[in-house]
């Protein structure tokens, strides 16, 4: 699934809003494209953002500095944002080829993706039941994803897994995302509500649990979508190993625990009114909706990285990994 | 929130489809009527379902054989439907009052809900935080209902309880049912989507887990919504009490454990097409859609029934609650 193409100079986006109904690629002619598309979703994924404002920077004729300002106000929240477009601010002063340099930020991370893969990969087996949330694959970062980059590549190398993936409410991104790019990569999907994830470990189904993160703390406490420490929790009870994957760059060693992330809370109308045909409760009805938890490390097996596989003490082997 | 009223010799209900963006009440005119609502889910929940067929039995003239048969063939799965025309039937041909025994129907009911109401809050302190899934509430039963009773019986004595109700995928009843009837009682209720009941328990706002049941195995594990047991797994990882309430009767003690409870496997487009504005995921795609899943025995604090409130070992206190 290529949601960001690059070629004969000519750059053009698959638009994520509309998926999974309509699959349409859009080729951005202005900086205000550029901007608009990241502020409406319509390339989400942090790598993916970081790829694609990478691009802008070298495509948009200008004041550098002044796009790279523009750009970054699309979401502000977003690291990979702020430090592709810095990337290019510097690439650009110092006289590089800034086309060269977007593309160099997009192959390393396709190769960053592919090394988390093999790692993952080396701790699955074929024919395995997997058990995702959210989605962590190719369409948030370029080539595999994180999370799926080892049902994707090992698709590739012949792996056949048989893939659950939790709708991830409320925003779908398991509906709409996830089963749409395993159904696209010939890969067996089967998606469910979020609470059935529950059944599908008792009943057999599921060998392994992966997961992406927004932010692991030093000692492994990992922010990722809103259910996934519940999935964690169950992993843990029915004996399933549960493995987070995700960049290098996602340790923040400023944060000693989970205690440290700070929890996004977004509007209540996400739940109750947002996909639905009719709201689903009354107007004066309170919602509570936080975007991510924090999953204990001590419910994590394994942090897979594109540095290596990590485990516990996560403390010690997070920074020690470095040095292997 | 009065389901079914029998008033001045007429009988009215409201209509559950169209919760909770419309409060509607229906007069039934014919046996037509009655076996369309109860077909459609106008009249939904196993004991509220018996009570309504009751008063059809008293209400309609004609053949009293024939119109049991076309009642109950509106739900064949429903027990509470053929066992309430049942008892009515055998009424008719003893001579009994209809209407009187109908109306006994439904101030059994009433009793029983409030028996396991009164069990329940005695298990209850004044200010706490509830999580529940579904609905067993009083639109389900009469009065209270069965997982809800002690919220609406605590609220008439003056607790002030702060429930969490999981929206409860795919159909929602916790969304447009518990939510609806929770506010309409002028409790404080927060909507929450399933995967976020982990991250409300680590948070610390929730003393107790209330759900109903559908079928409770003589073991003492229960089948109930789906989604219940992964809810009973986070409660005793975070050392909640986690508790089912139901009427004794639900106890089939033909079912030694939850392994002889088959469950019902409903049609995937309740996943991926039914509530929302656009299909969530391709066509192709398969989904997975339990409608009920068995909670271990082992993660039951304790079932609460009308009968009294029954502790492991469940094999034996099942039984010695009729003792008791």
């Amino acid at each position: 699934m290529d949601n960001i193409v690059f070629n004969n100079g000519k750059l053009k986006f698959l638009d994520q809003t509309l998926l999974p109904n309509e699959e349409r690629y859009i080729e951005p002619k202005c900086k205000e494209d550029y901007f608009n598309a990241i502020k409406t979703l319509q390339v989400r994924g942090a790598p993916a953002i970081g790829i694609f404002a990478a691009y802008a920077m070298a495509l948009i004729d200008g004041d550098k500095a002044e796009l790279k300002e523009y750009l970054d106000s699309a979401r502000p929240t977003a690291v990979n944002l702020s430090w592709a477009t810095a990337r290019m601010l510097k690439a650009y002063n110092d006289g590089k080829e800034l086309i060269d340099e977007a593309v160099e930020i997009h192959n390393e991370d396709i190769e960053m993706c592919r090394k988390i893969s093999e790692y993952g990969l080396s701790l699955l087996n074929d024919g395995d039941g997997i058990l995702t949330h959210c989605n962590a694959g190719a369409l948030a970062t370029s080539k595999y994803g994180t999370g799926l980059g080892p049902l994707l590549l090992g698709k590739e190398k012949g792996y056949n897994f048989k893939v659950y993936t939790d709708e991830t409410r409320p925003l779908l991104q398991g509906a709409r995302l996830t089963s749409y790019e395993l159904e696209k990569a010939g890969i067996d999907v089967t998606l469910i509500c979020d609470n059935m994830a529950s059944i599908v470990m008792k009943q057999g189904k599921i060998n392994a649990v992966l997961v992406g993160a927004d932010r692991i703390a030093a000692n492994g406490d990992t922010a990722n979508k809103i259910g996934t420490s519940g999935v964690a929790i169950l992993a843990k009870h029915y004996g399933i190993p549960f493995y987070v994957l995700a960049p290098y760059s996602t340790v923040d060693f400023n944060c000693k625990s989970g205690d440290d992330i700070v929890i996004e809370e977004r509007d209540g109308d996400e739940i109750k009114n947002m996909f639905y045909q009719k709201p689903t409760a009354l107007p004066e009805t309170k919602c509570f909706n936080p975007a991510f938890d924090v999953t204990d490390n001590e419910l994590i097996t394994a942090i897979i990285t594109d540095k290596g596989i990590v485990r516990a003490p996560y403390d010690k082997n997070l920074k020690e990994i470095l040095n292997d």
